[in-house]
């Protein structure tokens, strides 16, 4: 089952590496975009590209949007996001959209249109823009955790056996949400108690150990 | 000392409703943008308002650029975000200036012309598209995040005497980083050993505890 992401701009770019670092293999994704040479490249990374437009329903078959398992809306333009997301849904009943718009006004259209999550691009760069002023460090954290493979990762993953009876603070990972029956729990929420098996978790992982085998002593000029 | 917000569209809003959830008061605001309608609005909510092109020296005199605390450059486009981040550096070779740029490409530029900080709208928002398919919960987790004021926030802040020689999963809140003497530490590294007057962290804190009076075992309906 492979996932489309429709639109190959700064944006499909970035969804695709995160995809990818999250275990997608490239060869699940298919790509769809107007530009036959934006095609060509994602062609020469190992992606599967269709040059076309993804508010059309022809298009969008040759993309076997039918047997989709998640679709990426990542258009330029809020009214050609509108068109797609409303063609994917009319071809896909249940496959999960995910569609990202430039203006906030125009998210409940997205949302009526069919996507399941709506990403509001100068929503999130607003609310950066406004603790970069007085928390610089806070906007490179935001940035470390949605930029996966290096340095802090959140992720989302079920608890593991052995994890089971514990509290979410006794875990390797940080816990920041436990989601159990239906309901998301925050990391300081009493309800928790322990964590259950089939509990969803939100973690903050150290996507490798820093400097393992450095006595904590003698840090090196070069790291410093 | 105030704070310029150049643009007051989806993204100007949204980084004034953060700077103001974080403590600057709305008085310590000047938002600059072309439209004489938008000034308007900006005025009826309790900031100060200023009609004109903040590329252009002049406007940006008005706004008192020399003396203000920081600038953010909340553009539409990013020739427009490139002139306005020249214009302010000229004026005041030391405000830092954090700006937004819809294209990856456009980052390094911005950066040359003099923006401290440089928040990729496309970049960021195609991250949490990729991160949406396999990890729904993780995109709600990170818009909770920077939207301060509620839920789970992200904060900056010194340590507090009391945390002083605790390591740093023994604080109330969640410790993610720790800058010491210009060197920043995730929380999983060795090297921080325990907690130093005048470390920074970054943290997450949940913003009032949920449900502080009720005992976990008798959840109501209400809240499901
Ligand atoms: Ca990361
Ligand atoms: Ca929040």
């Amino acid at each position: 089952q492979h996932v489309i992401v429709c639109g190959y701009g700064t944006k499909g770019r970035s969804a695709i590496r995160s995809l990818i670092a999250n275990g997608t293999p490239a060869d699940k994704i298919v790509v769809v975009d107007p530009e036959p040479r934006a095609i060509d490249e994602a062609n020469s990374v190992g992606l599967t590209g269709i040059v076309g437009d993804a508010g059309r329903t022809e298009v969008l078959r040759r993309a076997s949007v039918e047997r989709a398992r998640a679709v990426i809306v990542a258009a330029n333009r809020d009214d050609a996001a509108v068109m797609i997301t409303l063609t994917v849904r009319q071809l896909n009943p249940s496959v999960p959209i995910t569609t990202s718009v430039r203006e906030e006004e125009n998210a409940n259209l997205l949302r009526q249109s069919g996507a399941d999550t709506v990403i509001t691009t100068s929503a999130t760069s607003g609310r950066l823009l406004g603790l970069s002023t007085d928390s610089p460090r806070v906007v490179a954290v935001v940035e470390d955790l949605v930029t996966g493979g290096q340095g802090l990762d959140l992720h989302q993953r079920t608890v593991q056996a052995s994890e089971v009876g514990l509290g979410p603070r006794a875990l390797r990972d940080i816990v920041l949400s436990v989601t159990r029956g239906g309901r998301t729990l925050r990391f300081d929420d009493p309800l928790i108690g322990t964590l259950q098996p089939e509990d969803v978790l939100v973690v903050v992982k150290a996507h490798e150990p820093s400097r393992p085998n450095r006595p904590p002593t003698q840090p090196s000029p070069a790291q410093a």
